[in-house]
């Protein structure tokens, strides 16, 4: 009887282990796709691809024992060589061609020139063929940060005593309602899409107190703007016990705190190629909503046309506020009107017209909506009553409130905002790997 | 202005810093809610619910100057008292209160018994009132180890070189088709909810070389059974550069014996509540589907009905057969038949009428379906035209072919059966947060 016992090691090496070891001299086997061919003359470059980055392989005309002509760009292959220590080489090691292995080979040239440093096409033409241009250097780097947002979004919250919970994505037709949901027929009954998991978490903070999830959230808003995508992943948490909103925000605080240690630490490499620089997180500013609006208004002569919400110009304007003023690339905006949050959204006793609740800015685009819920199940059907909102359908809801809810709040944050913002691109399809918009639905 | 700085210490306690350090004798507060309160004569203990556990409170009459009359069930308290070491309390300690602050209140009595070790209700039951009946200790820590196992899946595979994606869950309607699948109406298009991630993380193999998902996955199966859930939380991994899709299995044996020491580890106050015993994941034995079949028909005297895949029964029997002669939990079926594989899976070159690919049964049951896939562009032409599927709508999963894949395989575990085997369950909605079948939409 045959059995497996585990991963066994490779007889090919990886990046990190011809780092973390002195190879030179020495016979080794590497796996990789040919990323280009640089003819130097009597030499010529193979450059790997790998997970890790790129591998220099040495190819001498004469003396390696195979054809280069075999060779075309878009293999995946098993290269042979000896390791030579090279400066000038990406992390500093060349592997001197001895033999090679094809193991797949395209069916067609590139159509877009991936092995370049930047692509110099249309964002368009990149999302459209996107199997093919994430496969450049620059691209992929951008999802690897991406990763590394979200690990540190985990890690922080385990730490602080979170749960993680799974909630379900397909949902009864809710109260809340709304234009923007997409609806689906789910065995004869009326379902939709949940917009976000903000029940559930609810829910389940009167089960594990502090929980949080990772998932994706479907929006059928008809905006066609470079920050809207109808299908995105939310990190959202939901904590009890809270003394106030301003926990909430000390927390999401904290992440962020934890989250650029993370990425200087481990992801130094994609942070380079990119170029980017780590916004400042010790100190985020807070400002209430009408002050901030004032502010704005004032500092930058421009008319407050909607006192009830921020338009995205105010977004731009309040950031550009606090870079200057404090050097600050966040800014977390508080009270905003009842009027244009959710009815769970807990009002602000001293004035109820306003809530406790906030946004965060980040490079002059809200990332995160958060705040305290009502948590008095009396409240919450006065409130609904005060709308006009009908409990049906909302049983279920109601019911954690019935049964007892201590204080709570959380927050949900837009994972490819956020990732759009620290890179510093101006199109939110940047930073998603395949992106769903009014015209997009492929691939 | 005022600044957000992260995360500040609370004045309240955690059940793990009153376990950390010695607080006998000493005042502290401590949040909760109230789980039960236990008249025994002069003294009552009340007992608080905390994410971590049970803390338990010692009033005393006469003594303790607030009134127990005040305090409900199911109340947000802040608690406040000295620390006294008591051995029959639970993690040693109780607290003598000295006062008492009311978060919140519930608004009717609690409608099922939460604060016993076994509810006795039925599973019907507790899926009604999942907000309520989860806030049993047992209940809950059945969801805790489910944290468990998507952290072991995680961590396990950031340490193996993986990279994690979030790829969309809407998308265009693909020629894989079939009469399981979600269907919605995209500004005007036809669209479907993803039963899997597969082309989407085959595609970024291309990219990353090993890539992995951890998401919701969405099937109409019209099938109501104990093993079935039309909504699930997939764990998806694909690995490129394969010598076999004996790597896959290897690398899921890994991610086994990984997360059953996290468990052991971190988890032990979960499985200690529910009284489980961690199966054995040293050597996972392998055994080819004709074979499996062969030896559970012959053992168990039972006819083999169908040549091409295993039906429930035959699953039950396997397990068996193999618990019975080495005493393994787990079984890795392989080279199951052409005919009932997707068309992407990699025939054996040995014999095509056979697919590089496996299940892995885990005390009876399927938790993971997975193979070696095809990685060459014409091959892939071939088997499509040899099953008369149309390329039509499969463009953009055909182009990643067309421009170059290393061999690559992979698997998708579904985390509601394998945390149900785990746990010893009969249905998988025992281990489902709120799950979605025929009849179930709500909560």
């Amino acid at each position: 009887m045959e059995f497996m016992t585990g991963v066994k090691q490779k007889n090919t090496l990886e990046i990190k282990e011809l780092i973390a070891n002195d190879y030179t001299g020495r016979k080794i086997r590497i796996h990789g796709t040919v990323h280009t061919i640089r003819d130097m003359g009597e030499i010529s470059f193979l450059i790997l691809r790998k997970s890790e980055g790129l591998v220099q392989c040495v190819y001498e005309e004469g003396v390696t024992p195979f054809s280069l002509q075999e060779i075309r760009e878009g293999a995946a292959v098993e290269a042979e060589g000896t390791v030579e220590a090279e400066d000038r080489a990406p992390n500093g090691f060349e592997i001197r061609l001895t033999g090679i292995r094809i193991l797949s080979e395209p069916f067609c040239p590139m159509p877009l020139p991936i092995n370049k440093w930047k692509m110099n096409v249309s964002l368009e033409t990149m999302l459209s063929m996107r199997s093919v241009s994430l496969r450049n250097i620059r691209e992929r780097a951008k999802f690897k940060i991406q990763e590394g947002i979200v690990r540190g979004f985990r890690d922080f919250l385990y730490g602080e005593g979170f749960t993680e919970v799974h909630t379900p994505k397909i949902t009864a037709k809710g109260a809340e309602g709304g234009s923007n949901i997409f609806k689906l027929e789910y065995f004869g009954k009326k379902a939709e899409l949940a917009q976000s998991p903000q029940f559930y978490k609810q829910t389940m903070v009167g089960v594990f107190d502090r929980v949080f999830e990772t998932g994706p959230v479907f929006r059928a808003e008809k905006h066609n703007t470079p920050r809207h995508l109808n299908e995105y992943t939310s990190l959202d948490f939901e904590m009890g016990y809270i003394d106030g909103f301003e926990e909430v925000m000390a927390m999401e605080t904290g992440f962020l705190q934890y989250t650029m240690t993370l990425l200087k630490r481990e992801y130094a490499k994609e942070l380079q190629i990119l170029g980017i620089t780590l916004p400042e997180t010790e100190r985020i500013p807070t400002v209430r909503f009408d002050e901030a609006k004032q502010k704005a208004a004032e500092k930058y002569n421009r008319k407050i046309r909607n006192p009830y919400d921020l338009e995205p110009e105010e977004e731009v304007l309040i950031s550009r506020y606090f870079k200057e003023e404090c050097d600050a690339d966040f800014v977390f905006v508080t009270h905003y009107p009842s009027k244009k949050r959710p009815f769970y959204a807990m009002d602000d006793p001293a004035d109820p017209k306003f809530t406790l609740s906030f946004d965060l800015l980040f490079r002059g685009m809200e990332i995160t909506t958060g705040g305290q819920r009502i948590h008095d199940y009396q409240m919450l059907l006065d409130k609904m009553k005060s709308r006009g909102m009908n409990t049906e359908g909302m049983e279920h809801y109601l019911m954690i409130f019935q049964y007892g809810m201590p204080p709570h709040g959380g927050l949900g944050i837009g994972l490819e905002r956020l990732t759009m913002k620290l890179l510093e691109e101006s199109n939110v399809r940047e930073t998603t790997l395949f992106p769903r918009d009014l015209g997009r639905l492929e691939p």
